[in-house]
């Protein structure tokens, strides 16, 4: 049996805290009972819900901390207020440290961002660390990349997210070559930013062994699940998720408005309801609830601040995977091999001149 | 009774032409008695079409030519193929000449969107032009601007957007003073791009007499309708407008998939049908057919390609309301009297320094 995969939890994050964290982990250590659990936070609040919980108990350590970062604290005072010291620091430092091999918070992104990114730093290689997160297709799920760690992009940038991207797909479909493709706009010549156009070059014309590169994808490709990955820089990929999110919503709400308005339509929900269930069950946003931090030197999943317990437990998850199937070493995998071609391609390039 | 409106179509534009553009016309006129219609393209095809349209023959002029842009012409082929004579020219041209008072097409985007600026040229106090078009809201609808006509913006052009979408929406919405937001992503600090950040505080301090400035929105505050005009750069603008029709096309892919699955289902669909219905006629897109290119001398209006009569009919219907009710003198006299108020208060810094 292969070692446990070792979970470091901030307690306090989100906006229920404990309450949605502990029962969320005991969700999630029923599927996956070679995990084990460090939660920092606030020994009073927590301990009384690990005493509910004891099968979760018997594989968490608790590390006590009076610090919590709060969910309007902006980054820089995160960083100032909590830094040695939050629960959501402590879990960073843990992966840091060796003590775990992933931590998950529901606190505020930018904050879980700049945390991580001041305690982990970014991989050899990698300049920039990104948000990527799974977006339901009508093919089944898709990576999408990035979703609002950095603005603007250069193409070594969107190439390194195709790296990162590529690799997630690995670990989370079980494919050997996934299908990568540049989110662009689709208007001849125009062809959006320069950088998304080189960027395209040199996967088109790059060695990259574990990446298979499709070309220009536009935004409604996202949702047919026309690639397996989705590459775009921060600033588009959080409006286009944020845009999809909001649509969805728009949707469910006419739909139910509709669904209620007369009897006759009351009466077809009642006898359609398993109908319905299912569809709320195939859109439920819990299930793809955790944005995976790529590019740092362990790996942080950030869970919806608002979710419940099945959405956190989707989050550790989704960290689990992660851990499990090896994110890291195949994003330096594939760096490693292009970084080679690279340079062995210049050099023969060198020689010919 | 005032002039006419006078509306030169595109006849072979979009995946049908005529069969399309002329019963599609026949309905908007239907709607809008005083509306006159010059058509451009191949009189073989569209003297068959008119006869079957009395209504229609009898406000309209026919004016012959062999040239038809083609969908997947690139821009500049279009430009060398089909100027001076294509159809697609020639209704552009029309506004050009003051025949017509607004051009629609039905024709590829690029193509138009090249020979409208190389035509019309941009209005006075406008680098660049745009594309705006009404989305959906849960609160009704809202413009959004620019989707694709230009990639990146600087903070002025972001301006020019706001001023040219809430003279847009008091055309539309009968607003003294639409509200409008810059899109932005919502991390903290980080606060999206420079030129928006710039642009924000240009329309905050600015003396904008028709135009409220909200602050920042988001993507998702796109559907929710918190503004009545939502002003990104073009490429966000693009992804977002397709992702979100993506997502809703995926939606309506699983609503009908999970109707259709058991017989409890499937006579829960034939009672609740009016509301799906309602529903299919709220979500229409045919409804909100009709991107507006905005900054530009004269009005022309680009209908999705593969829309049938109704929505070509929209599209018409969107071009008659911009002649209708100024949109052309709106923009400008936000324009001036922007630039007269930031010239008299650079005069008065000038004086106080």
């Amino acid at each position: 049996m292969p070692q446990k995969v070792r979970i470091a939890l901030d307690a306090m994050g989100g906006d229920h805290g404990p309450s949605v964290v502990v029962p969320g982990a005991e969700i999630s250590l029923t599927r996956h009972p070679d995990s084990e659990f460090i939660l920092y936070g606030d020994r009073a609040k927590i301990d009384p819900l690990l005493a509910a919980h004891p099968r979760l108990q018997a594989s968490a350590k608790l590390v006590h901390t009076d610090v919590a970062v709060r969910m309007e604290d902006k980054p820089s005072q995160a960083l100032r207020n909590g830094r040695w010291k939050s629960s959501m620091w402590l879990a960073i430092d843990a992966v840091k440290k060796g003590e775990a091999d992933v931590a998950i918070s529901a606190g505020n992104t930018g904050a879980l961002m700049a945390m991580a990114k001041f305690n982990l730093r970014t991989m050899a290689g990698i300049s920039r660390p990104a948000i990527a997160a799974l977006w339901p297709t009508t093919r089944g799920e898709s990576i999408v990349l990035d979703l609002g760690a950095s603005i603007g992009a250069d193409a070594d940038h969107l190439v390194d997210l195709a790296v990162m991207g590529s690799a997630m797909a690995r670990v989370l479909f079980d494919l050997d070559r996934p299908t990568v493709g540049l989110l662009n706009v689709g208007v001849e010549e125009v062809k959006g930013l320069e950088p998304v156009r080189e960027a395209g070059k040199i996967l088109r014309e790059g060695q990259f062994a574990h990446l298979d590169y499709f070309g220009f994808v536009e935004g409604d490709d996202i949702g047919k699940g026309t690639v397996d990955v989705v590459v775009t820089e921060g600033f588009s990929g959080n409006i286009a998720l944020k845009a999809a999110e909001g649509t969805a919503r728009q949707f469910a709400d006419y739909l139910k408005a509709a669904m209620m308005r007369t009897w006759r339509s009351r009466l077809g929900y009642l006898l359609a309801r398993p109908a319905f269930h299912m569809l709320r069950e195939k859109l439920d946003p819990r299930k793809s609830n955790g944005g995976v931090f790529v590019g740092l030197n362990g790996v942080v999943i950030k869970s919806h601040g608002g979710t419940d317990p099945e959405g956190y437990a989707a989050a550790i998850d989704m960290g689990y995977d992660m851990v499990r199937y090896g994110l890291l070493g195949k994003i330096s995998e594939t760096l490693h091999r292009h970084a080679d071609a690279t340079a062995q391609s210049k050099a023969l390039g060198g020689a010919a001149s």
